[in-house]
């Protein structure tokens, strides 16, 4: 699998410079520009996880709660730029119920196909599904409703209010999580962590970390310039382009090591990742979002469309549902990719 | 009781074929057909239980789960053929209602003036709370939202896409709950099942099933057409007609025997019949209509008015919320009996 | 603390007084008039508190249940005398908001900071979780959504019978948690309760109860008169004023001693405090209002503003997610309050 990646970023970087210099057709830039983002981004992924490793625990959880979405970020801030704020909004919305219907739901099926019931720490599922609704029902209800009846700038207000709150929350939950109750939430049954030795060193690790990061700001920029034509081709809707094909180019390779984790019925790990990522997503890259785009001419403030707002509403309340007992089965997992199909449907047709 | 019924069969089939000849009045005529229908679906319902006997757990458990609401699609179907798509909309809001709150709400009450705590299978709750969530505030709230932004045809596709998935997940769950996870969440308690002896053998019931069925068939094809005499004599809508009366009359048999179980501390067996029934109205029932429709004049998209949506919604979180601790007592009981009475009110006021 | 309370009390009467008759500025007399009412409150709630232990646990939680939130309904009786329906609603669900979020996130925070994990009986959570689910979510939710397809007078006869319901659902909580289900739900370590003394005897405890909501009447009177000139001087909105400013005198006492309470780690106290006293409000001041406001020119229907509503439902919905385990720690308790710090921008901004 790693060589397959090492391949595709190899021929992808030198490709994307070239067709950007020969004006190849958009169309297949959009495809390469994605399989080489997908490519760096495990890059990405396995420097992060060596940082964690040799850092320990404490940093170790920071680097992965803050580099985890990088990619997301860094092609949502080049399309912030080019004032696309409605892809923004899709492709947040798209990553949120990707992680929490789409990975989730293979993991929870996958896994559920080989063992029977699979069991993860009911605390931590309470712990997120606390902190789910509040960053969903409530920190992106709020200006919804409440800008129904307000001006573009005390939107705009309440929008870089709620960041600020958010940001200080999601560190203030890293703390709890790292420092002040750390293991105290822990079955007897899980402390038996394995000693892992980092795939690269540390100097290694940053060199990786910094060069693919750039490379993935070079190919992001020219990604979303396709964003245009491509939809123009195919008749899908940008809205359709955020959700799904920039939310799925940005996860691919969280979405891969969740399913692995969960066919090795390490579900912990597998519900980690996929709930972990969609509160930092909503908690962290969301709110950071906000506050970028003051600096560029288009504000976006935190409203989404409706459709994106109840669609990732339903989602949570699915997920807390269904989580709530600490328990998984492969008609779980059917439950929420079922979910996933209808809104997937939904938005296609939108 | 079933005596009554036999009695009111005799006398309510050729009360309504004359009533149908000589036109009588279709006041009279709407309360001879709603009743002989009562009487004709406690039949149905003997004989479909008679041959879940004869044919074992799994077989039996199909049975239950396709003709349990056997009599509610047919006089559905006869309705979407006069045309009446809100009757329609308005019956499976009244039966998700009448079985969530007045169902339930009744069995808690009057088994909780007998005990004082009574015992359910909290994790049949947890399973069911799942399914709930999936089919209201998911299936039916999306089409709901996104249909405010699209063309009519639109509409269409994504209520007939949201459909299939619908029949698919509940078929998945048949299996889920029949074949894959049989008894892998059951009590111990639990376990020790009565030796049950069928009413009818098998060709009697089925022959009973059949007759029923086809009375039940003639009987509401007429039923549906008194609706707009009746809704003008009464000044009821033809929302209120829908929604209290048309629930009412097809569940009736439903409704006393969840009650009897819940008086004879079975409470497994009355939130089985009030929760399961719901589902089956709302995973299959309702898609299968959806379905149905296409081959009629008028087509019915998934598409609730806004207060029969938000009743329901909120009726599946009141219920969740309070069969979560798989406990019951008189007052969750007056807790779900409140709710329909607020609901009530408002639907006759409407 | 109770000095300080007994000096305002001495200053403040007079005070209220002399500057009613000299018409003193509305700004300042608004100052004088909350400061006071929050010292009479003291007074009131320790009467009550007094005679509650003279009576036995049952009346005793009957007169917790009626006289908790007295100021509340005085101030909001005479804010309806005046025809401020909107300051009305707004105070009532600044009381629900202060209460779920504000008093309750404090309680959680500071008992959290001493303790790292807090307890409190999982059974009485879950019971309030459903009356809060019938209460705001179904009763609250239903007028609003409905009364969008009603004339004026189809609201205010669904707002009637919805209050009737809730006044009578109020009395049978009571009923059943102080008669039928006693102590059936309460762990063995919470039997031994201590035997507390009366501050004042049964006579002296009457005398100062019906003085102080003597004074708190005459006062009260005078302090919604104040509100327009405020709001025009400080440029917040009548909204803004009920929800906050109203809310917060209103319960400042019962504030107080939730906090102190999770401080002594006696959290199942401290939640009683917070969540019987929004259920109080929202069961029992509310519908109360509804039907004494039909005595007054301007009726008051149970329809919120959208913001207020939306506000109040996804604070349940926190609640209920958070208050699910039974534990509590500091993090929670920040949650609450960082919700509580949107809708109050929100509301600021509105």
């Amino acid at each position: 699998m790693n060589k397959v990646f090492a391949l595709l970023v190899l021929a992808g970087v030198p490709l994307s410079i070239l067709g950007g210099l020969f004006h190849w057709p958009s169309v297949v830039m959009f495809a390469v520009y994605c399989v080489t983002i997908i490519a760096l981004a495990s890059y990405m992924g396995r420097a992060t996880e060596s940082l964690a490793i040799v850092a320990g625990p404490r940093i170790g959880g920071l680097l992965n709660a803050t580099f985890g979405n990088a990619v997301e970020l860094i092609i949502s801030v080049f399309a912030l730029k080019a004032g696309l704020v409605g892809v923004v909004l899709a492709s947040l919305t798209g990553s949120v119920l990707g992680n929490l219907l789409l990975v989730a739901g293979l993991s929870f099926f996958v896994g559920g196909l080989k063992y029977k019931r699979q069991e993860f720490n009911v605390y931590d599922a309470r712990h997120n599904a606390g902190l789910l609704t509040f960053a969903i029902l409530v920190a992106f209800v709020i200006p919804e409703v409440f800008s129904l009846h307000m001006s573009e700038g005390e939107t705009l207000s309440l929008s870089v209010g709620i960041s600020v709150i958010m940001i200080i929350l999601y560190v203030a939950a890293l703390y709890f999580k790292l420092v002040t109750h750390r293991g105290v939430y822990q079955h007897k049954s899980d402390e038996v962590e394995e000693h892992e030795e980092p795939e690269w060193g540390k100097g290694k690790a940053i060199a990786i970390l910094a060069l693919a990061t750039l490379a993935v700001a070079y190919i992001s920029e020219k990604l979303v310039h396709t964003f245009e034509t491509v939809a123009e081709s195919f008749g899908w809707s940008e809205l359709f382009i955020g959700i799904i094909i920039v939310a799925i180019v940005g996860n691919a390779a969280e979405h891969a090591s969740a399913i692995i984790m969960a066919y090795k019925n390490k579900m912990n790990v597998a519900v980690e990742i996929a709930i972990g990522s969609t509160l930092q997503i909503a908690m962290f890259v969301a709110p950071v979002l906000v506050l970028i785009s003051l600096f560029f001419p288009t504000s976006m403030p935190l409203v989404f469309s409706l459709p994106e707002l109840v669609a990732m509403a339903t989602s949570v309340l699915l997920m807390i549902v269904l989580s709530n007992d600490g328990d998984t089965n492969w008609f779980e997992g059917a439950t929420l990719l079922a979910a996933y199909t209808i809104m997937g449907i939904g938005f296609y047709l939108l």
